[in-house]
C-alpha cells in the first residue's frame, strides 16, 4: 500500500489547461471526484459545514476545516484547494493557517475578503468586506508566511456578493495581486455569468482567475477558458446529489420496510471495499 | 437555536415497537435518516473508515470513531447507537472507551467478538474470534464502567462470520448476557436470512436481538419483528447510494462540461441551508 | 477504575466560602492543583497556548481550547472554568460555544469583553474592547443556549486592561449582570490591587466577583474575601514553575552528563503511576 | 514569524557525536529541551499518557500519540523520535501510522517488540513479548511504507523487560535489523548499566544503539559513547521534575494564601512571551 503522490495545484495549473476542480468534504468524495477525471477538489466550507448539520458561518474552527482537507489530501493524488474563508481572524490568524496548512501537505488556500466571522454568500443576509488594504496585507501576509515557494495563495473577492459594482470587484482583485495573491476569484450569485464576463472583459490578465458557477450552471468549461478563465469550480454540486440521494435511499428502506428496491441502483460493498483500496492493504498482512 | 435533546437509546427501545437504525457516518446523513423515519441511526465503522478511503480494519482510532459519533449525536433527536468494532483492544481500553463515550453523550454501544485489529466482516479474510470468556469479560467491564444506568451496550457474536454453527453463536450470546449485555447482535454474511432465523427461534428472550440484513435485503421489517428481532439496522445502504450518486454527479460534471443537466435532480443549496438550519442561527444575530 | 465525577462550579461556588482555583493546561497540573486544595482549576488559554508555544492571540482555535479543558475536567473531581476569551467570534460563534462546552462536561465559562482575535491582556498591544452592549448580547446569548441552569457564565471585562478608569469597569459590569452574567471577572495588571479594590467597593454586590491577582500576588485569600471578592484565580503560576523547572531540569542533565543530581528532587515513576491510577486500571484486566 | 526548519533524526545522527535527546509531552517542554542543547527530543508515551492522567498502556490512540509529537514538532528546529509503542496494532497499523507520522513531518518513530495493547515497562505487570518474526514483519513493513528515505525507524526490543536473558535480545536486535531497523533500542529496568553494557559488547554494530537510562541515571554521556551507544534517551525526567515543581507551586499558593512566596523562582510573564514568540507575531500585524 504506497501512500499517494500528487503535484502541487501550481504544478497542475502551470500545465496550461483549463483546470476543473470539483467541491467535496470528505476523502471518498474528493476521490469519487478524482476518479471522474477532476484535476483538483475544493474543500469546500460550505460542505464541511453542511457535513456537521451547521451553518457556513465560521462556526467551525480552522481546526475541523483543516482536518476535513487534509483528510481528502491524503487519500488524493490530485491536489487539494482549501477553502479558508476569511483566514479565521486576522493577519496573524493567517499566518498561522498557512503554517499549519503547508504542514499538512495543502498546497493551495483561498481567501476570501470578508469579515470574520463570515455567513455562506448565497445566503440572505448582509455580506460585510474587510477594507482592501487590509486584506492585501492578509494575503501579503500569507505570502509571506509560506515555506514552500510552490504554495499557491488565491484571493477571493466577494465585491460582487456584497451588491458592489464589477469596477470594485476589479481593484480590490488588482490590489491583491499587488500584494502578491497568485491567482483571484471573482464570486458572483447572480442568475447569468454576466457580471462574472465583464469582469474578465476588463482583467489584466496578470494572474489566473477562479470562477465558482453554482448560479449560472449553463456555462460550459470550454466557453469560460474562451473568456479567460483558468480555474473552474463546482463548489458543491457533490453535497446537493448526496442529500437527495440519501433522502430517496432512507425513504425508501422505511416505507417499503427493506433495502431490496434499492439494490439494483446502489454500489456494492466490493465498491467500497474498491475505494478502500482494500486488496492493497490485505497484502501488508505477515 | 436550541441544542438538540434526545431520549437515551434504552428509552426508545423500551417503547416497544420493533426499531430500525440507519447507517452514517456524518452529521448530515444521520439527520436524512432521522428526517425519514428512522429510531436511530448506527455509527456504521464501515462507513466511517469508507468516507476516508481507509479500510474497515481497526486502522482509524477510537479517536475518529468517537469523533465522527459524537458529530452525529450533536445534530440529532435520536440516539446514536456507536458500533466500537472490538473495543480497540483489551478490557482496559472497553473502560476507557465506555468512558469516552459516554462523556460524548452516547447512549448505547456495540461491541464484537472478534480479536483486534479486526478486519470488516464481509472482507474475504480470516475472522478470528476472541475466547467467549475473554469477551464476556470485556461486556463485563464495559457494563462496571458505565456511569449512568441507561447505558446501553450490545454483544455482538460473529460466530456465524467465522463459519462456526448457530449453536455457537448462541452459546456465546448466552455468555454475554451473563456477563451483562444488554441486548445481543447476531451477524451473518450467509445469502439468506435462515441462520438468523434458526438463531432466534432457540433464543431464550432473555435480551433483545439486533439484526443487520445486508446480505439478505429482502427481510421485511414486519416479517424481522415477527421472528423475534428488536433492531434492525440498515448498516450502509446511505453510503452505497452516496458512491452511485457521487459518481454519477462528478462524470455528468465532467462529461458534460457544465452542471446543467442536475439541476433538476439535486437538492438546492437552500435545501442545504435548511439542514444546516440557517435560519434558527440567523435568528441568533444581534 | 470508576469515571470521576465532580460538582458544577455553580455548586462549589455556593458553598459560600472563597472559592479558589488555580491555572492549568493539562490533566496533569489539574490534577495536582485539586490535590492541593484547589475547588476548581481555570483552563488557561495563555497556559494552553504557552503549552503549543505559540502566542495567547486567538491563534489556537476553539477545538484546541475545548479539547484541553475536557482533557482537564475528565480527570478532576473539581469543576473546570473555562477561559472562552472573546467566545472566538460573535454572538453565533458564542451560542455554539456553549453548546460544544456543556457537551464535554464543562460547567463553567469566563468570556471577556475584546475585540476577536484578542491579545493577551499582559502583552505590550492595544487592547481593543467591544461596545458593551454587543457584549452584552454575548452573554445574553450564552445564558440562552445553555441546556443546563446549572451553567455558570462569567463576564470579564478588560475596561481596565485598556486603560479605561473604574466607572467603565463598573458600568460594563452591570450591563453584563443585566444580560443575565452569572458573575463578573475584573482584571486589572496594575501593580497594586488598588483598581480593583475600588471597582469591589462600588460593586453592587448582585453577582460574585472574580479577581486573578498575577500583578498584585501579595494579595491574601483572607484579605480578597473581606474585600468582597467570591473567587481568586491564581492563573498562570503553575505555568511559569513549570518553565523554570524544566529549564533547571534539562540543564542540569545536559551539563553534568546524566541525571543524578536530579533523582533525589523529581517525583519518582511510582508518583507517576499514582497520578496515573495505574493501580486502579490494572484491576480491571482479567 | 517564520516557520521553523529542521533537520531529520537522521541527518543529526550522521553528524556523529553521540546524539541526547530529552522526553516530553508538548511544545513547551520539547522547546525548552532544544534550548538547553539536546538534539532531539523524545515524544514519550509516558509523558503524554501521564499529561492526561491515563496509564501508559495503550489507551490513548494513535491520533492522540501522533498530536502530541507533531505539535512538539512544529515548535522545533531539533527532530522528534516519536516513541510509537507497538505500533498500534498489527503491521496494517503500523503501515497506516508510518503514513500518519511522516504526512505530521515525524523523522524518526520507534516500535517495540511488546503485544498490542501494551504496558508500561517499570509498571509491575507481565510483559508480553511478540515472537521476534512478527515484529521483524512489522519493521519490514514500515520500511516500505515509508515514503521519504531518509525516514528513521527504531527497533527496540523489551527482552530484558520481560526477564529474558541478553542473548535474547541480542538476537531480537539482529533479527530487526535484517529486517531494515535503523537502529535499536536496548532497554533495561536494572538498577545497573550491566546488562546493557554486556549488550553493546556483544553488538555487532551493524545499526547504532539507543540507550534510555531511566533505572541507572549515573551513567555519564561520554562512558555510554565510549561503550558504543549512540543515541542517549532522558526520557522522563522532565516530567518528573514538573510533578514535583507543581506540587510545590499550588501548595505554597494554596497554603501561604497568596503566590508572593513563588515570584522569585518561577519564571516571569514576559519569559513565557518569549517561549510564545510572541514579538515575532506581534510583527506580523498591519
Amino acid at each position: 500500500m504506497q501512500k499517494q503522490r500528487y503535484p502541487s495545484f501550481r504544478t497542475v495549473l502551470e500545465r496550461g489547461d483549463i483546470l476543473r476542480a470539483a467541491g467535496a468534504h470528505d476523502a471518498l468524495g474528493a476521490v469519487l471526484a478524482q476518479e471522474s477525471g477532476f484535476q483538483a477538489v475544493w474543500s469546500s466550507s460550505f460542505e464541511v459545514s453542511a457535513a456537521r448539520c451547521l451553518p457556513d458561518a465560521s462556526l467551525l474552527t480552522m481546526t475541523e476545516y483543516l482536518e476535513a482537507a487534509a483528510a481528502m489530501q491524503k487519500a488524493l493524488s490530485v491536489p487539494v484547494v482549501a477553502d479558508c474563508d476569511t483566514g479565521y481572524g486576522n493577519s496573524l490568524n493567517v499566518a498561522h493557517m498557512v503554517h499549519e496548512y503547508e504542514r499538512a501537505g495543502i498546497t493551495a488556500v483561498c481567501l476570501e475578503d470578508k469579515i470574520f466571522p463570515k455567513m455562506n454568500s448565497f445566503a440572505e443576509a448582509e455580506q460585510q468586506l474587510l477594507p482592501a488594504p487590509a486584506f492585501a496585507h492578509k494575503i501579503e501576509t500569507a505570502k509571506n508566511a509560506q515555506s514552500d515557494a510552490d504554495f499557491f495563495v488565491i484571493a477571493r473577492t466577494e465585491a460582487l456578493i456584497a451588491g458592489l459594482p464589477v469596477q470594485e470587484a476589479l481593484a480590490r482583485c488588482h490590489a491583491y495581486v499587488d500584494a502578491g495573491a497568485d491567482a483571484v476569484l471573482i464570486h458572483s450569485k447572480a442568475k447569468t455569468k454576466d457580471q462574472v464576463l465583464e469582469f474578465l472583459e476588463q482583467w489584466d490578465r496578470r494572474r489566473p482567475v477562479v470562477v465558482v458557477p453554482t448560479t449560472y450552471p449553463d456555462w460550459h468549461v470550454d466557453d469560460a477558458a474562451q473568456a479567460g478563465v483558468s480555474v473552474v469550480i463546482y463548489a458543491n454540486q457533490g453535497l446537493r446529489a448526496t442529500v437527495s440521494s440519501l433522502r430517496h435511499t432512507f425513504r425508501s428502506i422505511y416505507e417499503t420496510g427493506n433495502s431490496t428496491a434499492l439494490e439494483g441502483s446502489i454500489a456494492s460493498v466490493s465498491d467500497v471495499f474498491s475505494l478502500q483500496r482494500l486488496a492493497d492493504w490485505q497484502k501488508l498482512e505477515a
